[in-house]
């Protein structure tokens, strides 16, 4: 396997709902493309370097993978976004609060040396927005 | 917030069982590492542009997030890998079952035009081999 992934795949609930967040925070998307295809539906952002951020109805995802998501262990992650500065972070997440997600905690510095807070977005996903001052640049 | 995403922090019951499946896969990690903050150990694999896969602890995870995994509808999602034929789909498949992955379907065409298949790693973790003949080139 080469060291590379190309798409995360989100499952959903409401797939207008989570475009909706999404877009709120200021990602782009075409919006809901697939729907000729039955459990074809989905929304992607295309983010830096051509990686893609997909959304998908969790039963289509489930069904396309032929699982389901009751099965213990399965899934627990989070995505890590880094910014720029201390400000930043508090930026961030302050505006997806806004965009109607759960802060699980203030952002603070960790033992590690980086300064974040994590927020969930309407189906759960946890997001770590990130402030790493021993990184010179953070752009994209 | 700027369209990116930076690292993707899988929850693991045991890192170095994890780390071994991924070292199995063929991607390269220097190892556990921060295990001299509580909470601080993990692995990381540095994938294409940058982009960090992660393997956390699944207690520390919940612990760092201030969360539990067993709040209803947190998770599902999978991770996209291409590969640039039919063949590689099945390659990286078959290598992933012989490190210990669970196929959960076998690879097959889906209406929307890609050749993919999906496994769990060790965790639960999804991720789908994709072939997509519409792309030129999917090398990294």
């Amino acid at each position: 396997m080469q060291p590379a992934i190309h798409v995360i795949t989100l499952g959903v609930a409401d797939l207008e709902r989570s475009l909706s967040f999404y877009r709120a925070l200021g990602l782009k998307s075409p919006g809901v493309i697939g729907t000729e295809f039955p459990g074809g539906a989905a929304a992607m952002f295309e983010l830096q370097n051509g990686l893609i951020l997909a959304l998908y109805g969790r039963a289509d995802l489930a069904s396309d993978a032929n699982t389901t998501f009751e099965a213990p262990g399965s899934g627990e992650f989070s995505i890590g976004h880094l910014v720029g500065s201390r400000d930043e972070v508090d930026g961030v997440l302050a505006e997806a609060t806004a965009a109607g997600a759960t802060l699980t905690e203030e952002p603070h510095d960790r033992p590690w040396g980086i300064y974040s807070g994590y927020f969930r977005d309407p189906d759960g996903h946890l997001w770590e927005v990130i402030w790493n001052p021993r990184l010179d640049s953070t752009s994209t």
